[in-house]
């Protein structure tokens, strides 16, 4: 028989794990370069068989993740990488890679939009998105304060708790409104269809993060958000331009984050700023390339 | 962290190569007639960013085939399964799965469709998908001889000791009409875009079984024989009728080969019979997550 043997490896939840936050952010920094550029194509999105795929890639390396869309206990994604001779590099399996994948897109925005100076960091959701992303943003800024808020009491306490226990100053409050008033870095993380603050709550000059839903009908945040920010940016206008039914701010201008790195913008001490989180297509592959160099 | 484990595993070509024929043929018998039922589900195949996938599964395993279409050194594939509860329960790299499961639908189609008593296998072409239609056959029908032809006669007669070696009757041939004049089971093995047999060469009572191009356009057998078929089946009957720019049979009935399994054809002494192979989606799933359980 002619058996070819393959040096393809399988990682999981716990080599992820073990990556940096801060070096998730820097890969991240050269795939929202790489998009911009058009280095990275990242295509739309297919669906199959309860199956969704987001293929990517750049001419080193390609891949997809795969994800599951059947009502089962478990949730377990697949990330394969091909390299540049055609062969498979190796699999990730879980669910860690993706929140890694976010929150060091959500850091990235921190640092390029967000006031220097701002290190308030306000959470309202307390899932594993919240989690990564207080620590991604951690790992580039060091943080004065977390301020968790879910409607859960027990399930806030206990993700200040695990950032306490990670290094943060993070405490869990009473309300929305005490986490909006506490933050000049406000990020959303919730999975509600319907606004979890009032726009009244920011405070001038927040950065404010969204990592749940922005669709026209169905929206963390309050419609006029979209006012009265100074600057709207997303990881991917394309994949924000194509979501099923519309979004908030298909009115407002809407920058890349990409546009953004090459083209600082100049912030005003009061602007509110917005980083509509959408997970740019292809990133996973990167992010899971660089895993398989190193675990 | 909230690490979780997985037990998620990783096959290689090594893995496939020590699985049974015989009980890869009995896979694709259950397959088949789960594709004919409705319980396997098989949709049309995606194309994204230089991979394509087939998607399929039952209630009970679902999952995928991914592969690559980048001009490269390699072309390692991958076929992720997940479980009822929605884990991975592994993932199968390399390029050894696809022509087990495609040989074993050959075979399947051979009980199901050739003479009982036809025992002369011919070969156009050497390739792997020639080779592991001969070991296939083989393990569900004693086999009195083995004729080998492609155009390169180090190749065929390479690949006729091959067999040799594993036990069958094989030599080569000099032509591609001496192989037709001795076999009656006949299998064209080839990425001809032109007819490589004369429908005159093919014996009365042979079944053929075409592996190779079938458009309209681009085809390894003659364009009558689709006229002078008895019989005429394929393993999916959706997928032949989706070929891009049509087949050659779009105009004679083609029937399912898991109407036969449910509905066996009366074969006549002198009919021929022809087998268009197109490889049924989700059986590559199936495949894998038996070999996943065994190995």
């Amino acid at each position: 028989m002619n058996v070819r043997d393959s040096n393809a490896r399988l990682l999981t939840d716990a080599d992820v794990a073990r990556f940096p936050n801060a070096a998730a952010v820097e890969l991240m920094r050269a795939a929202v370069l790489a998009a911009e550029s058009g280095e990275l194509s990242a295509p739309a999105r297919l669906h199959a068989a309860d199956l969704t795929f987001t293929a990517g890639g750049t001419p080193q390396v390609f891949g997809f993740r795969a994800y599951h869309t059947r009502d089962t206990p478990h949730d377990d994604q697949a990330v394969v990488v091909w390299d540049a001779s055609g062969r498979v590099r190796g699999i990730v399996i879980g669910g860690a890679l993706g929140p890694l994948r976010t929150s060091a897109l959500g850091a990235l925005a921190t640092q390029v939009l967000a006031d220097p100076a701002a290190a308030r960091l306000g959470l309202i959701g307390s899932g594993t998105q919240a989690r990564a992303h207080a620590l991604a943003v951690a790992s580039v800024r060091e943080l004065e304060a977390v301020t968790v808020y879910s409607r859960d009491p027990a399930r806030r306490e206990a993700l200040a708790a695990e950032l306490r226990c990670a290094g943060l100053p993070a405490v869990s409050a009473a309300s929305a409104r005490e986490v909006c008033e506490n933050s000049n870095l406000l990020t959303l993380a919730t999975n509600s269809a319907a606004p979890v603050i009032e726009t009244g709550w920011i405070r001038p000059g927040t950065h404010v993060c969204t990592l749940g839903p922005k669709e026209r009908n169905r929206h963390e945040f309050p419609a006029d958000l979209a006012g009265m920010a100074a600057l709207v940016v997303t990881d991917s206008p394309a994949q924000l331009a194509a979501y099923p039914g519309g979004h908030l701010f298909a009115d407002a201008p809407v920058r890349s984050l990409g546009a953004c790195l090459n083209d600082p913008p100049v912030r005003h001490a009061h602007d509110i700023t917005v980083f509509l989180s959408v997970g740019l297509a292809g990133t996973e592959v990167l992010l899971a390339d660089a895993l398989l160099g190193v675990s």
